[in-house]
C-alpha cells in the first residue's frame, strides 16, 4: 500500500512566485467519500487514477496508477462529477523540504493551498515564511470537497 | 475507449459442465452507479482495476487496467463493499462464440449466468443448448447489484 502524510496550509504572501514552473493539472472524481475515492487526472501529457481511501488523521492509504492519457481524457468528460478541478501546482524545495502550492482556477479560483508530504505524522519541518494558517483538519479544502462545493461559492450559501 | 457489448442469460441445463475449465474471480465495487462503477477484480493471481461507465442498452464504456495482486487484495479487503462477488468463471467456444459461464459462490450461491460478448449489438449468434431465460435487460443480474441484493436474499424481501 501507498499511503499518504500530508499537511496543508493557506498562503500567507506571495513571496512563493517566482521560485519554480507550475504545471496544469486536471482531475475530476468517480466517486468520493466512504470507503474510498476514485480520482483520475491529468498533469500536462500524462494521466493516472488513484484510488485513496478515508483519512485517519492526517494518513490516508493512496494507490496510484499510470494510465493512457486519452482514457483520463475521455473518464473525465463523460465519468467525474462537474466540476473539473483545474490548478497549477508549483513544487520547490524550501530547507530540504518539498512543498506543493495549488494556484486553483474556474469555480475554485482565488484559492491557493500550500502542501507538504510527510514520512510520518510527527515529522519536523521548517516553516517557510509564505506559509499561512494551517487547515490539514478542514474538509472544506479537499479537492473532493471543492467539487461539490466550489471555493466561488464560499459564503453565499 | 474499450466499449462493452454483452447478453446475459440464465442456464436451461447442465450440460455444459466439463466443457471447460473454471477460474476463481473475486471482485468488489469502490462504488456503483451513476456516473461510473469502479471495480476491483482478482483472477487467479492477477489484480484489475476496471471503470464502467452507464449502460446504453446492450453497450457500456470500459476501461481496464492490470494491478498488482497485492494492492488488489488491499483494496478489496478495505474500500469495497461487502459482500465481495466470489464465482467460477467457466469460459468456452459454442460455434464461433465465445461464452462465460459464472457460477456464484457465497451469498449468491445458485446463481448460474451465461454471457456472450458482441461485436456490435445486433450481432447473430448460434444460441448453445444449455442456454436459457435471456436476462440482459434485468439490473438485478449485474454483478454489481448482487452485492447490494444477493441472490441468496430474493424472494425473501
Amino acid at each position: 500500500m501507498g499511503t499518504e502524510i500530508e499537511r496543508k496550509f493557506l498562503l500567507a504572501n506571495d513571496d512563493w512566485r517566482g521560485l519554480a514552473e507550475g504545471k496544469p493539472y486536471c482531475q475530476g472524481y468517480i466517486c468520493s467519500g466512504a470507503p474510498g475515492t476514485v480520482r483520475i487526472r491529468i498533469i500536462g501529457e500524462n494521466g493516472f487514477l488513484t484510488i485513496k481511501g478515508p483519512t485517519r488523521g492526517l494518513v490516508r492509504a493512496e494507490y496510484e496508477y499510470q494510465i493512457p492519457v486519452a482514457d483520463a481524457r475521455e473518464i473525465l468528460a463523460n465519468l467525474c462529477s462537474r466540476p473539473l478541478i483545474e490548478k497549477i501546482r508549483y513544487t520547490m524545495n524550501f530547507a530540504g523540504s518539498i512543498w506543493e502550492i495549488d494556484e486553483f482556477k474556474k469555480e475554485n479560483d482565488g484559492l491557493l493551498i500550500a502542501e507538504i508530504e510527510l514520512e510520518n505524522p510527527h515529522q519536523q519541518f521548517v516553516m517557510p515564511p509564505w506559509v499561512g494558517r494551517e487547515v490539514s483538519d478542514d474538509p472544506r479544502y479537499r479537492n473532493s470537497s471543492l467539487v461539490i462545493n466550489p471555493y466561488s461559492t464560499w459564503g453565499k450559501k
